[in-house]
């Protein structure tokens, strides 16, 4: 079925001047004042500066990695993975290029119209180049590896024994790549995270509750790297998280699509090589389709003339993503499945089996965006009673808002665990993959809603920064609010996709780990997984132990220097002299880069080296232990995070 | 081998006449001033309202539980769960009655010599009578199921199949046994664990934040609940909590030998029912030697002249005990395996490969232990560095206490997966279970210094409340700084046992739900045991959720109640008027009751129903996934509670 390949290329296509479309007409708009422009050129510079030392860091890691994989394993492979790292990077890149020009402009709509229709419009045209590009690439570096290694994507059923291991040439080209993109979010995730947290932290410490000056007044030192780091965590971080979290979806599913048939094959049964390769496309035009449906959503929006309630322009948006994305996606799975022998292949629901268990993701998807905007949004019982204890005192609050924030836990879980069993029912082992595929498959749409949010924040920081008109703050307060809330959304999503992502991950790594012919199973008796399970859950908090850690760190140098700051500079408090902006960025980035490699190099090393030692089950045992205890600490971050700004104000 | 029964049996009376008689001895002591009286007679008197409406709630459950066992499963297994319900309330009762005679009498002791090393003494005493009468009562326990049954016991071999289970009547009287024991346990402490939290709380937030006044001063109102709650929460809570993990492992490792033979026994391998009765009383009797061990531990202590530095002690005590259980038991194991055909039993040591299993679990509880201090000591790093950033304000030792408790996971789990592999290593899964038994074999010594903990706390607030020299609370401070220390190594092994009880309850589940000859598998890519592995990590995680926020509540009753009383009472901060202590009791008695049911009832029911709905597979998942996430909660949870006093401190 290489002609839908063809297909999803051609979206691409439209994607990239989609994207292209919007960039220019955002940054054709003015600017504003002198002072508008300095500042934006400020968070910019400090923006840029950032992801190229990152990145700096990266390159050489990468090289390494391509060069000793071509030599030791095959060239097919380094390919794949360095096309892997180069589309990741770029999309962050690119994403985060546009939100640092968005900003300012955003801000200078609702400065010379004042209204808020057309101030959104800007903000998520900004935020959408983020979101298709993420996208376009991330298909079209499947697209290319697809292309490129065509003599592998036509003998799929060749396997060749390989250290032990069957080894499909194919299988091994797609998961490069999906491992060329998670080693560029990872970096981006960890060290983005580390800048956007700890320059939060030692703006807010400093200015809010020591000198009580407002959120993003100028004279605060921090208030720029606080900006910067909206835009390298929020937005470029983000970006290339989900990119690879898109991407593992769908070559986890094609992957495992293979590896069902080597082991099908290996028993002797009937094995149908078409049937196959359908398999292994579905999920990637399933993808392209979901692009397609976003890009129309976006227009959508963008054509509208009214405006005036964001919230709902924006959930509509991705409601027309989702349905879209469905419908688009019945005709494909007709067109790839009809007339088909299933054989023995547990497909439920016949030829339509794999589209309800995508949709099954999709629907678990919406559900728990719902459960999520339940207990964060102001509106609800949660959140108000959080609000309510604040009466007590700090530590009432915290203890209030991290126990409400575990036990939030529940529904979301149950979610999760229910569509993975229906997918399974509909589909077998592919359908929990096709699940997540479904999830992700319009995941364009909830970035672009993503980044729209750092990106209305910076443009109220920008206002609040050059003193605009209050209204003018109102407005894009009133935009950030919207997008916390729809971030809400899209955080579920997030958490979702995630699970499944990493589900079918793992599935497909057992699937190619064990010895084709014999039955499937990973024995929970075995101390071997028992242990490792132990270990991967403990590495996850660890992990996380670690970042908060850094988080800590690099905030208190940052608290120190802002204190210094409004010591040593005189007039700084009244607003006589100007603080210095640049070394708080300084700060902020030389500790998250400094930061960001231990905790990355130990994901990547560990499940490695326990692996040579200790063997697969081993680290089955680590990734499902990870992964569980993962879901469960994501699960309630967002409770947490809003338990500590009203910790802030209580305070 | 039923002479060895004789023999824990006799070690048993022994215990409690050692319990009955320190007992005797402490409460002879003079209690001291009339204010030291009414004080004690205070807190006393609130413990004992509240254990006595605790046991009421429970009495109805615990009878209703029995009724419906004896009529539709069998009277054998209702008394066995009836036993184990006695035996765990009566030690808890036991020990804490000690611990509220015990305070008094060692502020007293203290107040009269002002010697440290007599002062220890008593508040061991008092100490130890929780811990041997925990021992003891729960060996007593077993001991009647092993003669009330003893046709079970003989018939060991004899299967029975009932709704689709392959049943050996003795398993299932031991499982029930077991079964009592941890539900008092768990709704001890629940309540135990909500009551103290909270007034813990209520007190510190009013008294030290706002009114500014110190510790245990008596002029706060909930000062007395704070005490109250050190004895039903840490005494009584505690006590219970452990007999249930000591009760657990050896009752699991004792099934799993009988589980192993059925499988064996059903692929037709040679059946050894003399080697299977000797497993099958291994565990107990290692037990009741570790009892023994504590006895002797203990008394070597009462009767040493020197005791002035009561850490050297205190550790030295526990020492005696880990390895004089080691070696009595080195004694049994030849006596039991000596000349036994082990078949195809994976015994890698030969004889010795249950004891070499064993004392894997005693050296990874050592070494757990020593992994505790380093984390929770004011001596080390970790510790320094938290009180270290106190200078950059709340917010920063908060996250950095949150960053370092997550990472302090990992080598605590790494000891516990390692001595995991390595107890399998030498004598299988059974291996496993006596890793458990090992580890907690003298748990008893672990109690006695955990108890003598509160105790100390106890006797300094009496010490402060009674407004007695300044000296005195310097021995009681001393003696409760030893206790947190010296309690960080109990906590290890708490850690440790609680993770190889649940893994050998859990095999000892997987054994005995997998078809008789089957063999015995739990596969990971089943999607019912995935998704029950997701539910049931939620459900730990959401359990300390609704436990956190149980506590919150209860302590903003506390706060308002106390702030009332500041404000209404006049003269009670210059200490002219009394505050009204019985009010404060009364709302943590109240709202522990109340809260404790939901999440207690949940813990029970989740497994129960979502078995019956979607089968064993889901509920093997389950207890995995809780399991895992327990550990990991509890893995940093004394880092937390280091990071609260901080926080007040820096308050």
């Amino acid at each position: 079925m290489s002609y839908l390949i063809g297909v999803v290329f051609a979206i691409t296509v439209m994607g990239c001047i989609f994207a292209f479309h919007n960039y220019s007409s955002v940054r054709s708009l003015p600017e504003g004042t002198e002072e508008m422009q300095e500042i934006a050129a400020h968070i910019r510079m400090g923006a840029n500066t950032f992801l190229k030392s990152e990145y700096r860091v990266l390159v050489w890691a990468i090289v390494g990695v391509t060069a000793f994989t071509a030599v030791f394993l095959s060239w097919h492979i380094a390919i794949s993975f360095m096309i892997g790292t180069i589309m990741s990077g770029l999309a962050g890149f690119i994403g985060m290029k546009m939100a640092t020009y968005a900003n300012v402009r955003v801000t200078n709509m609702a400065r010379t119209t004042l209204d808020i229709g057309k101030t959104l419009k800007v903000a998520l045209k900004g935020g959408s180049v983020m979101g298709i590009c993420m996208d376009s690439f991330a298909l079209i570096g499947a697209v290319i590896v697809f292309t490129v290694f065509k003599d592998d994507f036509q003998s799929l059923n060749s396997e060749v024994n390989w250290c032990g291991f069957t080894f499909v040439p194919f299988a091994y080209d797609m998961l490069a790549y999906s491992l060329g993109c998670s080693t560029i979010a990872l970096f981006s995730r960890v060290g983005g995270g580390i800048y956007t947290k700890a320059a939060d932290m030692g703006a807010d410490l400093v200015g809010k509750t020591e000198v009580n000056i407002p959120e993003d007044d100028p004279r605060n030192p921090g208030v720029i790297a606080d900006c910067v780091g909206d835009n390298v965590g929020d937005v470029a971080g983000l970006g290339s998280d989900l990119l690879e979290s898109y991407v593992g979806s769908f070559m986890s599913a094609s992957i495992l699509a293979i590896s069902i048939f080597i082991n099908y094959n290996a028993r002797g049964q009937a094995f149908i090589p078409q049937l196959l390769q359908n398999m292994v496309v579905y999920p990637i035009a399933f993808s392209g389709l979901g692009l397609f449906a976003c890009i129309v959503s976006l227009l959508y929006v963008f054509h509208k003339k009214n405006n005036n309630n964001p919230h709902e322009t924006l959930n509509n948006a991705t409601w027309i993503a989702a349905m879209l994305t469905a419908i688009l996606n019945l005709a494909t799975t007709y067109l790839l499945f009809n007339n088909q022998d299933f054989g023995t292949l547990p497909f439920r629901f016949g030829l339509f089996s794999p589209f309800v268990a995508a949709f099954s993701g999709i629907a678990s998807g919406v559900a728990i965006g719902a459960i999520s905007e339940y207990y964060t949004s102001y509106d609800y019982a949660p959140t108000k009673k959080i609000a309510n204890s604040a009466k007590e005192g700090a530590a009432i609050i915290i203890t209030k808002g991290l126990g409400l924030g575990m036990s939030s836990n529940m529904p979301s879980v149950l979610v999760l665990a229910f569509a993975l069993l229906f997918a399974y029912l509909a589909a077998g082992i592919y359908g929990t993959a096709m699940a997540a595929v479904g999830m992700l498959s319009f995941v364009g749409m909830t970035v672009s809603v993503d980044t729209y949010g750092p990106i209305s924040d910076n443009a109220g920081g920008i206002a609040e920064m050059s003193k605009l008109d209050q209204k003018v703050r109102e407005i894009t307060d009133k935009l950030d609010s919207v997008g916390n809330t729809t971030a809400a959304i899209g955080k579920g999503f997030a958490i979702g996709s995630a699970t499944f992502a990493a589900v079918s991950l793992m599935n497909s790594y057992l699937y190619t780990y064990i010895p084709a012919g014999s039955d499937a199973v990973m024995n929970l008796m075995n101390p071997l997984v028992l242990a490792g399970l132990l270990v991967g859950a403990a590495l996850s908090c660890c992990f996380s132990g670690i970042l908060i850690d850094a988080v800590a760190k690099s905030a208190k140098k940052m608290v120190n220097e802002i204190r210094r700051q409004f010591k040593e500079i005189k007039g700084l408090s009244t607003g006589e002299a100007k603080p210095d902006y640049a070394k708080c960025i300084q700060i902020a980035t030389e500790g998250a880069l400094s930061e960001m490699k231990t905790p990355a190099i130990l994901a990547i090393c560990i499940p490695v080296i326990s692996g040579l030692i200790f063997g697969p089950e081993f680290v089955a045992g680590i990734l499902l232990g990870a992964t569980v205890v993962a879901i469960i600490l994501f699960c309630h971050r967002s409770k947490l995070k809003l338990d500590t700004i009203k910790f802030q104000i209580g305070n």
